[in-house]
């Protein structure tokens, strides 16, 4: 028999998908650069020349058995000392290999991340608004998320909530800055006062609180500042990382997760995620990918356009009087809607050819998200559509 | 806290490895040249050419959002489609992409096969001699891995046993042909059997009984005759494979779920796949890499090497007076200990360093594994050193 929780999963379908397809029908109508799809949040930029070299220069030069052979189920040891070298040249902090877990994705590092912390009916906390796959991901492995909701005001975090949610049945708190959807970077008083309340916690339910960081738009921040290293805050934090935004890479499934130095028991949890893997099915990701980006550990895509995309947006949002927090990163913004019901404004902004995403999905009903990792040229073209969807329907 | 079954998992090492560990160890002291190491089963002979120039030429000519962009979740379609035309034009049977999900290597395959069909609880069960992972990949959904003891005389299916051991609890029969570590190829007489089997306790306990095929050796058969093919003969077979031994291309992580076009609910499982994906991590095999092997769906490596390996093996084993199975593909030969216990058997065979792996380890006590995947000028050099060992340990 099929196991039905699976088949259950298929008739719900993910408003984003559903958007995205209607983009995609859209288009087939009136051509895909007159939809002002703002959807997905899929990379625009190229990938850096450095690592499309890097990688013919293996295929030109390697020994293909050792190019494709099998990586230690931990990942290549020297792509693990180049991950933590790099960390720790960053960010100050001693990682060495033993630190580090090469893992498919944020996707597939997460998927060890709670494994390591979790057993069914456990809770792992986190903050809305937040990445709804973080739901599949933590349900189907029998914990349970919980999720403290918004502060409206700033999208930091809402603390008298998570203070009244955190129980003993608490292992693990999951946080993603640079935030999808809001953009909002979580500031250094926000983190230190979210490492108090996890050492307090974990001394009064005399168990460790770990945190679990979900880091794939660390570099996609703007104004030239860097996003405070949360790692920096809490010693007991597992950094899940992915290259897919800073590298274009979405679809190589190349990420790390990297355990603190300082963390109880640090080594033992990289090995464990070895053992995870064989659960999960995971035998680590790509032998050649893994090898080229340890090239360019130190390189990004040319992240610029997001900022400039950003910095259009949300002038024309403002100009037009929404309430709008300013993204301090990642390619996402997330104003507050012209009425009430997001998906009602939402579906009246598709007239428009524009596809916005209601905040209901990031449990922040009354939001939408824009994913402006677009061409430039396209999200002006799409700013006078705005104006008339704000003027004909609202009236301003 | 951290999860005990997974921190209780890194006390048993296992025996391939701690040998593999032990030839590394003893190849610094005489040269790696001199260690005759049998005991991996990694792929020793070059990736076709035609992959590495595809790679080249996807890199030097596509846009690079599109060539490393985020695949569909049940895999890019135009590689679904190639798979399904490939095993249609191969197997007869009517393949659709609709039977394709693209999976991270076999065991980035069976982990979804055994989600689809099983709960905690429930049983599948497979035959020894058999690949020791199952245990691992199995028990850590929370199924239960039953194994029939093995058939010793030829290795296919002692179905007394079977008989005995399939029950209501049996959700999935699992095999693996042609056999890791065993070499031989289940006939169309075993696979037919099996069937019948299969056919009337489905009906007996009134629930389908899934054929789980494990099938990463299926290019690698010998004396140019082809292996049977499993779906052929049992319509709700899910199978399972991986490009890993017939590309060379084990550290790339790239295989598929294959779903008999006649299994009931065929189109269903493929989707419930991209959900289970949602639990593990998985989010698909890297997407230049199913590009790249769609280009070179009909190649394998010169896999003609692995034959030759295995007649020197076998003439030589059979003239020291062992009991063998000859091979029917893979690059295994699985002889019969020349003591009853074969761990004293093959400790003893490392003072003339020759790695040998204990047949305790595959469910079949008494025998030992010889993965012959390496230079057949090393597997020559190594005959003198197993005649001197068998001579003067067994006086043969």
């Amino acid at each position: 028999m099929l196991v039905q929780k699976y088949k259950d999963m298929l008739s719900a379908k993910s408003v984003i998908r559903q958007l995205s397809e209607f983009a995609t029908a859209r288009g087939a109508e009136i051509g895909y650069e007159n939809v002002f799809d703002y959807s997905l949040g899929n990379p625009s930029v190229p990938v850096p020349q450095e690592f499309t070299d890097q990688m013919i220069h293996m295929l030109n030069t390697m020994n293909t058995n050792e190019l494709h052979g099998y990586s230690p189920s931990l990942g290549i040891t020297s792509v693990r000392e180049a991950v933590a070298a790099s960390l720790e040249k960053r960010f100050g902090l001693p990682y060495r290999k033993e630190h580090i877990f090469m893992a498919s994705g944020a996707a597939g590092a997460l998927a060890h991340a709670f494994r390591l912390v979790t057993e069914p009916g456990d809770e792992i906390i986190t903050f809305a608004p937040f990445f709804p796959e973080y739901h599949p991901y933590v349900d189907l492995t029998g914990a349970v998320l919980k999720v403290v909701p918004p502060d409206t005001e700033a999208f930091q975090i809402h603390f008298d909530a998570f203070e009244e949610m955190i129980s003993e049945k608490t292992m693990a708190v999951m946080i993603n800055t640079p935030n999808n959807p809001s953009g909002v970077v979580y500031s250094a008083v926000t983190l230190q006062r979210l490492a108090d309340v996890l050492r307090s916690k974990s001394e009064e339910f005399g168990h460790t609180i770990y945190l679990i960081s979900d880091e794939p738009y660390r570099e996609i921040v703007f104004g030239g500042v860097e996003a405070p290293c949360v790692s920096f805050f809490y010693e007991n934090t597992i950094m899940c990382y992915s290259f897919s935004k800073s590298l274009s890479l979405p679809g190589e499934r190349i990420g790390y997760v990297a355990v603190h130095p300082a963390c109880k028991d640090a080594e033992v949890m990289v090995n464990m995620c070895g053992q995870i893997s064989r659960g999960i099915g995971h035998n680590c990701p790509p032998s050649i990918i893994q090898l080229a980006v340890a090239g360019v550990l130190e390189l990004t895509s040319d992240l610029s356009v997001y900022e400039t995309n950003m910095n259009l947006l949300y002038n024309e949002l403002v100009d037009l009087g929404f309430t709008c927090v300013k993204p301090d990163g990642t390619f996402y913004i997330f104003p507050k809607a012209l009425e009430e019901d997001a998906k009602a404004f939402c579906q009246k902004a598709l007239k428009y050819d524009l596809i916005l995403v209601p905040g209901d999905t990031f449990g922040a009903p009354g939001f939408f998200r824009m994913a402006y990792c677009i061409d430039t040229e396209k999200v002006e073209r799409s700013l006078p559509a705005l104006r008339r969807f704000v003027k004909e329907t609202y009236g301003r």
